[in-house]
């Protein structure tokens, strides 16, 4: 028998730094490789079969490594098991389509949602598992462990340490698992300073830096113009603050991405001014850099913000309010996907989001057919966060409510987290938002998924915010009173025309479903006007001209 | 009006940085301060009422730091917010005994638990909140950010980079939440040496390194000796191993820390083997660098670990089997708190530990009558990962079983993590572990905590495993059903003897309650021959003599 081998990893990293080395001769120096050998360094790193982490990010992409994954040679490259959190970019897509790559586990592919679902139906992809962020990076210390990252940042110095600048997203996370396992570290970058501004990655964890022909792509999700919010989004935003976050006192939350919180954030400093809950809600953020924050924070209503990511043109303001956004001595952002999920999941009090579909028991999925898509963060934050142990007046309320008259295990004494999914009852195209049947369940078939792509369980959600009112699930005390406070407040989708009309008012008696006209919300001043800035010009306008929007949101 | 101030944060860093190079003089070189300047660096820097993380870790502990603000003028330095998350030595609570701190957030204070109580009824000390590890570093980056950060590394270069050694722990989220929000960091280090054996902390992130008089204290909290297992203890981990591991087919889990999960370890190469379980359970850890484990990794077990600390005597073991451990390009450890508990919560199958009380609902907490101890890690792994969307078999067969035969939300299908409480019926002193209502509920009152302190909520508790048998609570249906279940493996306690034989009879019947002989487990059997070493020593041979036990544990 031969004698077992403890140090593969360790040879093989030699293996592979060595034929770097003779595969790139004179185009590497130190850790430096040039532009035009980036698909040579990557053959000479790679294996067949190898767990390969590409940095596709929530906004920043290293699309320059992502490119050069696509031109390599699939006879000495292939079958790769890419482990990523976001796939964003065709080239994500194009890897697994000449063969290169074979298995994918990952958070987010949404605009590659429908050619990633062809893909895996012609079997040319495999699905290992679609995850929230946060446990895909705490697989990649576990079980999915990248042999490869290739990562993305703003510059690297001469010795090879990496300033991210403000997008560090997940950098840090991907780099910690696969630079202490043995693995390969390679980072695109934009430039080669001498000195950097900061340091966000040490060149120690680093083991090639390349530059990039031109910068990595960076995108604005976060960016929301006022001018497109609706006279409805503002009613809904108006019982968000006066029912929801003024009745429990929420002080710490995260919002999601749509137009509907980006109503609240600009309702704070007005609506919200004027029921007099200035220190009273909304201090602290799990949050992007979102612009529509800007009037809050102008107006002082914000402590701190954490971010996942950063947001394009949000710069110069960050650096003139350090006193509330995460900086470094720099003065710019410093985000961090990983720690903002924790917070998010652990250190908020609320979650409030958006969906596609919700169906009476309350789940919901922005899954649809023919796409797939995965859920990014939402799953992390939009549940309920069972490990918490500290008390909050919000996360004491919720939970008190949601126990009030249990017995047994169910009735012993538990904060909760709010999760309140807040949508019209129509989306775009009049289709419904309420439905009998989930999409999900037919996309699990499908892909042969081991359960439907749920994002947020109904067991997890408190609220459901309509137009036409809030249906608290946690006052609900069985399955049918649950499923009548969803029709309650369903509108006219054929699953709001089929309630039952008596026991939804009952539920209204009882204040499990409350309407504006029952939070004292008059229609007349649920009006555009109430909103802290009603375009981009007045979002710059509020942030004393330090917003610099991307050009696409300059419409004046 | 004044213009509102966005910078403030950046104004007081420049002056506690002004402050300290004043009062220093020449002690100040660069980043680096003279070791009997500590008490002077402190009293520069902070500020009344700050909030301030001393690095009290489950293992290393900043203790020059600690001894040194025990020492400030209480004039100028008082009335400190602590946010660490373990109160281990004396240190930690003298500065509330004299003045210098006064409110409390925390995870752990084992040691110090009694005198943690006693300090809290005379009103000496507040206490924000109990965290679970986690949980407190999430707030880091919400609304409990240190303004000033002291922590311990194993050496500084002249630039002031650190190097943390196997013990990184906490370090990496304290320093990143305080270097990022315009905070002070200030390293205790046990040597300044030319060139680091790795990087660990940027210098970057760090304002003061303060070389220790003597090495920070680490504690070997991990090490089992395999003498002190007993025939009982062996019996209940054959029990886990064939009742519960093989019956899942868990792959990735964390143990606890006592005698009864080090049996487990010690008894997958042997009973394990006997089984044909290898390579079917086991493979992937979240765990400190057990002792108890070699065995096992010797045997081939054991594919990945990933710790939240190191053990003292374990780094050239460590060193020399760096496939299954997290090492840096030095050959030792890397730990980290904070990504091995998100991977114990989200990337984890199982969670095992022990607990002091149980009660008749399952909860079960390690608080006791005049002690504050808190949690640790344990409500974390020990919690239901809600937003968890990968599938695996164990999690998939532990959420059908929850779930069939529920309706409405409650059954939508869904995986569920296992959480196994493993408590013998009677603890030291024949103190019944299974009680009619906890400690906690007294402390409740005591302490005027807003809810009782339960380490693991019943309704998060898959199975309890006693000498008596394992109940499967996932199976039961109803109140008084989870109450026989937990009565039917309380033994002789009270507890057990109030059982309904009748009923716990019909949950054998069933399967919710297994005893050994339903496992096919023979009594005569369960010797402590069958653990795969017996004592310490046969843990150094097994290691190849590798391991290298602290003297207390030499006993040969």
């Amino acid at each position: 028998m031969n004698a077992p081998v403890w140090n593969l990893r360790d040879r093989q990293r030699r293996d592979r730094l060595a034929r770097a080395a003779q595969a790139l001769g004179p185009r590497l120096t130190g850790r430096h490789v040039a532009t035009d050998a980036a698909t040579a360094l990557l053959e000479a790193v790679l294996q067949p079969r190898d767990r390969v982490c590409l940095e596709g990010n929530n906004q920043k992409q290293a699309d320059f490594l992502a490119q050069a994954l696509t031109q390599v040679d699939v006879q000495r490259v292939h079958d790769l098991h890419m482990v990523q959190s976001v796939l964003a970019l065709p080239e994500h897509l194009d890897v697994f389509e000449n063969g290169v790559a074979r298995r994918l586990d990952f958070s987010f592919s949404g605009p590659q949602g429908a050619r990633l679902a062809k893909l895996v139906s012609s079997g040319g992809l495999e699905i290992g598992a679609i995850h929230t962020y946060l446990e895909l990076f705490s697989r990649y210390f576990v079980d999915l462990t990248p042999q490869v990252a290739l990562v993305a940042a703003q510059a690297a110095d001469r010795q090879g340490n990496l300033y991210t600048g403000p997008n560090t997203e997940d950098t840090p996370a991907i780099v910690e698992a696969t630079a202490f396992s043995g693995g390969i570290v390679i980072a695109q970058v934009n430039e080669v300073v001498d000195t950097l501004p900061r340091i966000d990655i040490p060149a120690d964890w680093v083991d090639f830096v390349i530059p990039a022909p031109r910068p990595n792509l960076v995108e604005p999700l976060f960016t929301r113009d006022p001018a497109q919010i609706s006279e409805i989004q503002v009613l809904m935003a108006m019982m968000a603050i006066k029912g929801i976050y003024a009745e429990y006192g929420v002080q710490r939350l995260n919002h999601g991405i749509g137009f509907d919180t980006a109503a609240i954030e600009l309702l704070l400093p007005t609506y919200g001014e004027q029921l007099g809950l200035k220190g009273r809600i909304c201090q602290h953020w799990a949050l992007n850099p979102h612009p529509a924050l800007i009037p809050a924070i102008e107006a002082g209503w914000v402590k701190s913000v954490h971010s996942f990511g950063s947001e394009l043109g949000m710069e110069d303001y960050i650096r003139a309010r350090s006193d509330v956004f995460f900086t470094g001595a720099d003065g710019s952002l410093r985000s961090n996907r990983a720690f903002c999920q924790a917070a998010g999941h652990y250190a908020c009090d609320l979650f409030i989001g958006s969906t596609l579909q919700m169906d009476l028991q309350g789940n919901s999925s922005t899954a649809t057919l023919g796409r797939i898509t995965g859920f990014g963060g939402a799953p992390n934050m939009g549940a309920d966060a069972r490990g918490r142990r500290h008390a909050s007046p919000a996360w004491l309320k919720a939970g008190a409510e949601a126990r009030a008259g249990r017995s047994g295990a169910a009735g012993t004494p538990r904060g909760q987290k709010l999760v309140v999914q807040m949508v019209e009852t129509f989306r775009e195209h009049m289709q419904p938002a309420f439905v009998e049947r989930l999409d999900a369940w037919t996309l699990q078939e499908q892909a042969g998924m081991a359960l439907p792509p749920i994002m947020i369980y109904g067991e997890d959600v408190s609220h459901v915010l309509t137009e036409e009112g809030i249906a608290n699930l946690l006052l609900c005390r069985s399955d049918e009173e649950r499923e009548q406070a969803i029709r309650g407040v369903a509108g006219y989708t054929a699953v709001g025309l089929a309630r039952d009309a008596r026991m939804v008012e009952n539920l209204r008696d009882r204040g499990v479903i409350r309407r504006p006209a029952d939070l004292g919300i008059d229609p007349r001043e649920t009006t555009r006007n109430l909103l802290a800035a009603r375009s981009m010009r007045d979002l710059v306008r509020a942030s004393g001209g330090l917003y610099a929007p991307p050009k696409r949101f300059r419409n004046w």
